[in-house]
C-alpha cells in the first residue's frame, strides 16, 4: 500500500531534526498518532536512526503451531534475511514483554546486512548486547526469554501496530534519544522539507527565551518577533 | 494454512461440551493457550454457539489512512458480505476498548448471512442490541464510537490474536456462558471425539460428588472408581 | 465556560437516540472524544437518563487533610445539597475504584433533589441499593469502602475528567443500557436535531438489512437507496 | 495467628449488615483496608456469606513442578478435604486470570462438606456452574483452562493476599450482592456489635432522607435528629 | 488553602535531607501518601530540588475545547507567565503519557523565570533537551507529540492529583534521584527541623552497620546504642 | 522442598553465561517461566550476581496488624539477621510499588552478612544508595516509603512469586545487566554444564555472523557449520 520507494536525501533529512520536531510537522499536516508510547524507549542514549520500516508481526504462541526452528519456513528468519540496507525492522508484539522478541545473533544479523535499526513494542533478549551493536535499537523491556513460548511469527511485511500506531511497510521510522516516530511515507518529502525550517524557527525562539523573552509575543510569534526572525535568519550562518 | 474444511458434524459435536471440557481436552493434547481472556465476555446469558472462524484485524487508525466509508474499499465492509454460513467472525482490536469495532447493523447483516456468532476483544457500539440479534456474541465492553476514530481495518483472514490466544481462519470458535474457546481446526476432530467421553465421565464424578464422596479415589478416578464408572456407564441411558 | 442554560425540550429530544447515535451524530460535528469508557458501565439494566452535568472532583486523599465530616464544609455534601432538578452529577474519581465515591444515603439525597442520574469513573458504595433507587446510575465498579481513604473532595462545578473523557458544568449527560456520553452543551441542540433524522435512517436500513439486503449500496445507502428511503419515510407512520 | 474460634451466633450476626456497613464499622476501629477490590465480584445476584476463612495460596506454575495431580500430595485437594462446616475458602490468585483457580466438581465438594463460600482473585473454570451452586461465589473473571499451567497451589492455612486486601487464616468472610469484606477475627465481636446498631441508625437516616429531609443536620445527625433517631427507635419495632 | 507563604530557609533546610528521609519524618506525623509513584521519575541522575508547588490541572482534549493557541487565553501559557522564582511547575497530566505535557522552549522559559523544577505524572516532549536545563524534572515518559491531542489545561493554582498523590498550590515539592516528595506546606516547618536529627542519626547506624553491627538492637535502637549515638554526637563534627 | 544445597562451584559457574543462556538451557530442560519480568531491572549497569534465594513474602498492610517495630518479631528483621553468606534476598511485594519493601539501612546490613544480591519486584526506598552498596539490586521501582503502610512482612522462606516467576528457597538467584533468572535448585548442576557449551557455540556463531556469514546453516547450524565449529572450537583458546 505505502510501500512506495522513497529518496535517500529525504532519509538523510529526517536524520536531522527531533523526533518532536517531526511530530509537530505531522500534526500540522493533521496526523497526530505517530508517536510510539506504551514504554517504547531507546535501549541506551545517544541513538539516531532514520529509515523505511520493513514490518515482522507476532500473535500469541499456541503449542500446536510450535514447529521446530527452521530458517525455511520461520517467518522471522526469512524477514531477517531479507530486510534491505537503510531499513529499520518493526516488530508488532502486541505489547507484550513476557518474552524477547529477538536476540542479539539475530540483531547483528540484522546489522550486517545493514539494517538502520530495530523496534519491537514487546521486549529483547540479551538488550545490553543489542545496545552496543551500532544501530538503532528500540524497545518496552528487556527479557532473556526466547520469544517462542509468547509469541508466533505470523506475517512479515504487513501493516502493523507497534507503541499504539500503525505502521505500514515503508513507512520512514525516526528514532532519537526520545523514541520512535512514524512518518508516513507518502508525506515523507514533505515533513522533511518542512521539519528545517521549523527546527530553524525553533532555534531562533529559542535563543530569545533564553536571552530573557517571554513566551508572549514570541511562542508562538507576533508580527514583530516575526520581522526579527526574518532579519536573524538572514544573518544566521545556515545550520 | 489452517483454512482447512471441517464437517458440519464435527462443529455440531463442539457445541455439546463446555468450553470447560474442550480446553482440559485441549490439554490432554499438549495445547494449554485456547481460551480468551483480557475481559472477552458473553453480552448475555444463555449463548452458545460453535463455527470456523472468519478473521480481521484492525490496526491504530491514523488520520491519513481515514479514507471515507466505502462498500468497495473498506476491508471491514468486504469482510461482512464474505463470511460464511456458519462461520464466527473474530476481530482482533488489539484490547483496545476505546471505541466499538462494529455495530448493530452490521452484525445483524452477519447475522442474515448466516454467521454463528461475532467475537472481539475490543468493544461493540449498540452492545444492548447486538446481544439480542440471536447468534452468539462476545466482547471486552460496550463503547458507542465509532470504529474509525481508534481503529483501522487492516487484514481478513489472516492469523490473529484474541482475547491473547491465537485464532487462525478456519480454527473452531466456541462459546457459551463462560466465554470462548479457540479448537484448532486440525485438532477438531480429535477434540470432539475425546469430549464426550470426557463430559460423561465428569457427570458420574459430579452425581458422585453430590451424593457426598471424597475427592479422594474420585477425582482423579482410581481403579475402583473406574470399575463403578464402567457400570454406571452401562446402566445410564445415553445422554 | 460552558454553563449555559439548555432548554428542557432539547433534554427531550436528547432522551430518545441511543448513545450510539449520539456519537455518530457527534463524530458528524468533529467531536470524537465524548463516550465514557474505563470500565463505567451501567449499575443495571434499562436505565435511561439525560440532564445537564453538575460536577464533583476528588483528589488523593491526604491525612492531613481528613477533616471531620462536616456537611457545612465537605465540598462533596455541599455539592450534593446544591445539584438542581433534572441535573446529573459526574464524579471525577481518577478511575480509582480502590474505594466507593458515594453511597445510597447521598445518592438517595440527590434523587429526592430531582437529579437524573449519578456517574462515576470510580466506584460506589451500596451499590445494590443505589441500582434500585430510581434513577441513572453508572460506574466503574462497587467498593464498599467509604470514599474518605482514597478521595478528598477537592472542588464542585470545575471542568473534570471522567471515564477519560471531558465534562464541563452543564454538559449534557446521556445514558443508555450502552454507557454515558457527553454532548457538549454547545453542540446539544444541533445535536438533538440531527440524532432523530439519523435514527429513523437507521430504521430503514435497519428493516431492509433483516429483510436480507446486502449492506453495499445500503449502509452507507447509494442514490437508489436514498429514494426508495424518501418513499418509506412518506410512507411510514412518525415514530 | 489470628486463627482463634468465632461463635456461630457472631457469624449468624455478621450475616445481617451490609458489606458496606461492616466496612463502616471497622473503619470506626481504625481498619480501613479490609473490602476485596481488583475485579473480585459475585458471580451472581443474591449472594449472601459469612464464615472463618480457610486459605490457598497460588504461586506461578513452573514445570519443572508440574507433578501428577495427585489427591495425597497437591495441597489444593489436601485443603480441599480440610475445609470445614461453615468455612469459606479464599484463594490468592495473584489476580492473575489467565486460567481458573477451580471448577465445579471442586467447587461442589466444598459444598457438600458444608462450606459456606468460596472467593478468588483469580477466576473460576465452570463458572456458571459454580454460579449455581448454593453457596457463596466470589472471583474477578471467568476462565475455563485448568489451574494448572498459570497456578502451582503452594501453601494452605497461611496468611494470603485477596482482592488487594489481607486475609488470615480463621478472618471473617463476608459476602453480599456489593462484594466481600475481611472481617478480621479478633475484632469480629466487636464488629457485630456494632453494625446492628448503626444499620438501624441508617434505616432511620434513609427514612428521613426519603420523606423530604436534607442531609445538613442528619447526616451527619445533629443533637435534634439524634433525639428524633432515640424517639423513633423506642417506637420503631425491632427489625 | 494551604497557600500560605514559607520562608526561604525552610526550603533551604528541606533540601538537605533524602526524600526517604522526608518520608519518614511526615509518616512519624501520620501523613503517608506523600510520595510520587505510578512512574514518575528524575529525568536524569544528580537532581535535587525543592520549592512550593505552582499547579496546572489537565482534562481530556475535547475537539470543540481545540481553540487556536494564544498566550492569552490558554491556561497553560498564563500559567507559566505566572510561576514565581523558586516554585514548581507541577502538571496534573492523569498519569495520561499519551502526549507530552509541556516542551523545550516552555521549560527553558520556566528555567528562566526562576523555577526550581518541573514535575508531571504524564510526559515531556524533548525530554532530552528538558533533562539538561538545568533546574529538577521529574516525568512519567517521554513522548514527542504536543500536548493538544490528548490535554486540555483546564485550571491552574487549584489543587491537583499528581503521581497519585494530593498536591496543593504552595506544597513544598522536594526531589532527589529517588523521586519527588509533597511536604504538606502547613508541616514544612515541622518536617524540615525534624529531618536532619533523623539524618543525623541514620548516619550513625549506617556507620555502625558498615563496622559491622548487627541490626538488633541498632535499628530501632535500644538503649545502650542510644547512648552511644548521643557520646558520638557529641563527637562528631557538624555535617 | 527445593532447600537442597548447592556447590559453591556451581554457583560460581553459574556466573559466567548470560542470563539469556541461562533461560535457553532451561528451555531445554524444558522449563521456561523462569525470567522475572512485570518491571523487574537492575538499579545500574554492570550488576552481576548469582546465590540460592532466601525468600520473604509481604501480604498488603492493614492497621489491626500495624505491630510497633521490633526486631524480635518483625518478621521482615528476623529474616535479615538470617541471610546467609552468597544468598540473595528475594521479595515477593505482589508487584506493588507503591511503598519501598527496604531501605539502604537494611540493604546495607544483608550486605555486610556477605549477601550476594537482593531483589523485588516491589520498590527500594533509598534506591539510589542501595545501587552503590556493592551487591545485585534488582527492583521494579523507586519508591521513598517505608514498606509498613503497603506492605506487611508475613512470611519467610516458603515458595513465593517475584516478578511473576516462582521461587523457591534455594533456588539459584542469578543476575546481570539484564535482569533476574531463576534456575531451579534441582536443575542448577545441569543447567551450570550446558552453559558454557551453549555460550561458546553462540560466541562461535557471532564470530561468523559478524565475519558477514547468513543465519541460513548458521543458526541453528547445519552439518557444515557443525563441522566449522568443532574445528574453530579445537583451535580457539579456552575462553
Amino acid at each position: 500500500m505505502t510501500n512506495q520507494k522513497i529518496a535517500k536525501e529525504i532519509i538523510q533529512q529526517l536524520l536531522i531534526p527531533s523526533t518532536a520536531t517531526l511530530t509537530s510537522v505531522l500534526r500540522g499536516l493533521g496526523v497526530t498518532r505517530t508517536f510510539m508510547h506504551g514504554g517504547v524507549a531507546p535501549l541506551k542514549k545517544g541513538m539516531k536512526m532514520a529509515g523505511p520500516a520493513y514490518t515482522l508481526r507476532y500473535i500469541p504462541a499456541r503449542e500446536d503451531l510450535d514447529a521446530p526452528m527452521d530458517n525455511l519456513t520461520d517467518i522471522q528468519r526469512i524477514g531477517i534475511e531479507q530486510i534491505g540496507a537503510g531499513e529499520v525492522l518493526v516488530i508488532d508484539a502486541r505489547g507484550d514483554t513476557r518474552a524477547g522478541t529477538m536476540g542479539s545473533i539475530l540483531a547483528t544479523r540484522i546489522f550486517k546486512r545493514g539494517a538502520a535499526g530495530v523496534v519491537t513494542d514487546g521486549a529483547y533478549r540479551d538488550s545490553p548486547g543489542i545496545a552496543e551493536i551500532g544501530m538503532g535499537a528500540y524497545a518496552a523491556a528487556m527479557n532473556a526469554h526466547t520469544n517462542k513460548t509468547i509469541h508466533y511469527p505470523s506475517e512479515i511485511q504487513v501493516p502493523i501496530a507497534c507503541g499504539e500506531v500503525a505502521v505500514f511497510p515503508g513507512d520512514i521510522i525516526v528514532g532519537d534519544d526520545e523514541g520512535v516516530v512514524v512518518v508516513p511515507v507518502r508525506l515523507a518529502e514533505e515533513v522533511a522539507a518542512a521539519a528545517a525550517p521549523m527546527e530553524e524557527k525553533e532555534r531562533f525562539i529559542m535563543e530569545k527565551i533564553h536571552a530573557g523573552a517571554s513566551i508572549i509575543g514570541m511562542y508562538p510569534m507576533d508580527e514583530k518577533a516575526e520581522a526579527e526572525f526574518d532579519n536573524w535568519r538572514g544573518a544566521a550562518p545556515t545550520g
